[in-house]
């Protein structure tokens, strides 16, 4: 039944990083050729939005080791944005070599993540972004930055919400035109989530330059989801099936499910323009691939028997 | 981070239903020792009101043939409530030979489900439940209704909200005191919520008479807890470790984990005086008992290793 409520946005644009944060986090190593299957048929799902790989070097993150490969066997469309991780100017390098159009970086809210994840300060790490964000935007590409543990730090515990925003806003003065907020190990709640929005619009970065990206380990990603769209967010990140985690949390459920998300906003008429029975089929698809089931709640609800 | 959000309550009262509607719908046969530590170690962690059992004939849900035993081993206090689930005349009966103080009786909002559930039309279940009612009140119960299927219906699919309100106002018109609107099978997302509660509301039961009662089938339970709790629900109904499931749904992933619950109060600062880690530990705890995870995001994150 569709019913709205009040104070939601018309449309959400949904931000799939399955390919991406999803696939970085599993331990099975994908063929290339999966990999591309997957990330055709989320767009004839209806994504139109698709993270699809990382430049990131290959000792780090082993998974997406195919990145070149994988682009160069995607065909391009004006309809479909292929954005992809770039952690560095060489990263930059690749990417450009590759036709590549959107680049995302990647910041710390905390210095603890900082130096464990990019083995450097924070203000190391913004420093050795900043050349990458201007020459990116000197090619004309779109370049969006994602800001990791808004919500909490598995070593700093709580992360004061000034803080969050001073990173956020180094990153925008850079020239990146979007900003992921990531609760990447899942321990935020609504009223956090409100507050850190409103904040981020008072310090000049409006909601329609934010998105938000919630993992689900303590159950509360759709929760404060909901309460970044009552805030007025229009794009949300999720990841197919909910597949991928953090290796840095203890218990690492995972990225918020895109099918749990296209299931309320269904409900509650929002568009997205993603095909529910399609999404799951190719989630349950690649669980396969996986060797796991989905931990998507909708992707089992709708699986019966599996 | 504690950060309240605008609009929710200062405290919740947390029905708990773990031994009642979790261990029912169990494969597991639960010894009744366990179940009585459950229930002591649940009022430990802060509960004060549980749901401990149901005088449901045993061969419809043998895993509560224990009922009367369990009341027997259950100590008093003036401070916890252990309402028992009543189905007809003869469970009032053997309730009272047990002194039981609260009851809850349990009707469909859907024609469907009544003949599956209960065997009876509509009209035939609210017909049995009229004496049950009249005469626990005139006995001095407490006497809660739970209605069942409020947002879809395995077999009829969408359920008019004002089909809703006609059943709990005929059960709140027999005389019970709460009324449970019960997301059966998980399907309702957060405009649905509120507006049924708007409804409820118009039709005369205000939200201080209301609780609500979501299964986590689709991922939608604890967003639909904050919507209820914007429109001013105060009593929540969930189940500790998320146990328990509807066998009526394609796939049941149960009610809401009551720790998932705890965490996002917690997380806005709403009381419910309940401690997180105790809960967890007796969730953990019953798991062993019954040999399977608990599908809690936060009893699996709280419990690395596991």
């Amino acid at each position: 039944m569709r019913v709205p409520l009040e104070g939601l946005p018309e449309r959400v644009t949904i931000y799939e990083v399955g390919p991406r944060d999803g696939l970085q986090n599993e331990k099975a190593i994908v063929p290339v050729a999966d990999k591309a299957e997957f990330v055709v048929r989320l767009a004839d799902a209806g994504l139109r939005t698709i993270e699809t790989t990382s430049f990131v070097h290959p000792r780090w993150v082993p998974q997406l080791a195919d990145a070149g490969e994988l682009l160069d066997a995607l065909s391009r469309s004006p309809h479909l944005r292929y954005p992809v991780l770039v952690p560095n100017e060489r990263g930059l390098d690749r990417a450009l070599d590759h036709g590549v159009a959107e680049i995302a970086v990647f910041a710390s809210a905390t210095e603890s993540f900082a130096r464990r994840n990019l083995n450097r300060t924070l203000d190391e790490s913004l420093a050795m972004f900043a050349p990458v964000v201007e020459r990116a935007r000197a090619e004309g590409l779109w370049v969006r930055a994602y800001v990791s543990m808004v919500c909490g730090d598995p070593w700093e515990g709580d992360v004061p919400i000034e803080q969050v925003v001073s990173v956020a806003t180094r990153m925008m003065d850079m020239g990146c035109s979007q900003l992921s907020l990531g609760d990447t190990i899942g321990v935020g709640t609504p009223g956090q989530v409100t507050a850190l929005i409103e904040a981020m619009v008072a310090a000049g970065v409006g909601t329609g330059r934010l998105a938000v990206h919630f993992h689900d380990t303590y159950g509360q990603a759709l929760a404060n989801t909901l309460a970044a769209l009552r805030a007025g967010v229009t794009t949300v990140d999720a990841s197919a099936g909910g597949i991928g985690g953090c290796p840095y949390a203890e218990s690492a459920t995972g990225n918020l499910a895109t099918e749990d998300l296209v299931w309320m906003l269904d409900g509650l008429g929002v568009e997205t323009g993603v095909d529910l029975a399609k999404l799951a089929a190719t989630s349950r698809w690649m669980a396969g691939r996986l060797g796991r089931p989905s931990p998507s709640r909708v992707v089992q609800a709708l699986s019966p028997g599996d």
